[in-house]
């Protein structure tokens, strides 16, 4: 990597897309420790193939990919490699991002920001629709399976500033959410979401 | 249940689609005991509302539901209820439908049956056409996570008859594919995809 671009912050609540080329990289960094990071990436010149957990975990046989791991798209094909992690390697490919029925099943009564909606607010930033809201990769998100059945909900086990990077195996956009959610403690004990970073890599 | 329609098949390698109305049941048998059945539920009056793994996963709080347990939509709501099942349990909510991808990954060079394609097929058969190839619910497909983490493939364990019945929540279409895969012992050893049969209560 010979260039990185200026530090750039995802805000609290909200999505960012970023366009990455080929071979180039983008930093995610967990700024204050306790943030899940909702992700996903769509190839450029098709929005129809993109990163999808269930076809990535038939690839890499489990259920959360480590360093070196290939990204898979629902064409079976990687478009991201995860080529660094400075956390303990606890993400998510298991829950659906959040949506407005998740708070409305949590009691929601008015509108609640949501993954969901921010995936499609920050791609149309960039005039695009993605054809759906594919399950994401939940960066640092503590989902464990117990004795191989049931799943838990727990804080992160990241700290602040730590990153992964992910390097473009192919022409993409990639989406990250700093996920909204705090009716639960998944964005750790205080409940109250934050900012996180990301950097392009060159 | 007062009634049941006559037992109809699931041919190896192929799919069917069924519509239930809310409060008919759906029986579906592994007849030879090996066979996993692909599975998916959408809404009759919406297709783009259908049975999600990665809602369900959320909604049940574990990877495989269990006999009681709600299978939700991308609405999260109860779209069809595994009322019972004969079998020792083993499902699957973490794997893609085969496609042509998988296949050809396996080193298939012309064309292979698949549970995608059989998904469009059965649909169109009712003239219908589902907006994507949601994450099926895996019948009696044996993927265990192994220390939380790594994923292995078996073969079932389930016994010829056995059987689930699904019962419907919602209006609404029910696709079963007999997986066609005969490249790996994920539908027994013997490799050999079989037919499975349903039959619809009311």
């Amino acid at each position: 990597m010979a260039s990185a671009s200026k530090m750039s912050v995802v805000p609290a609540r909200r999505g960012t897309a970023v366009r990455l080329a080929k071979g180039q990289a983008l930093k995610v960094i967990n700024t204050h420790g306790q943030q899940v990071v909702d992700s996903w990436a769509f190839h450029a010149d098709d929005l129809g193939e993109f990163m999808s957990m269930e076809h990535l975990r038939q690839v890499i046989n489990r259920i959360m990919p480590r360093v070196g791991d290939p990204l898979a798209t629902n064409h079976r094909r990687p478009i991201l490699t995860l080529i660094e992690d400075t956390s303990p390697g606890i993400h998510d490919t298991l829950m659906a991002a959040c949506d407005i029925h998740r708070y409305r099943n949590l009691g929601c009564t008015g509108y609640h920001d949501n993954c969901t909606d921010n995936l499609f607010a920050a791609m149309a930033e960039l005039g695009l629709r993605p054809p759906e809201c594919p399950s994401p990769l939940n960066l640092w998100m503590n989902i464990p399976v117990v004795d191989g059945v049931e799943v838990e909900w727990h804080a992160p086990v990241s700290r602040p500033g730590d990153h992964v990077v992910l390097r473009a195996e192919l022409d993409c956009v990639v989406v990250m959410s700093a996920c909204p959610q705090d009716l639960v403690p998944i964005n750790g004990a205080a409940m109250t979401p934050t900012e996180a970073h990301y950097q392009v890599l060159s």
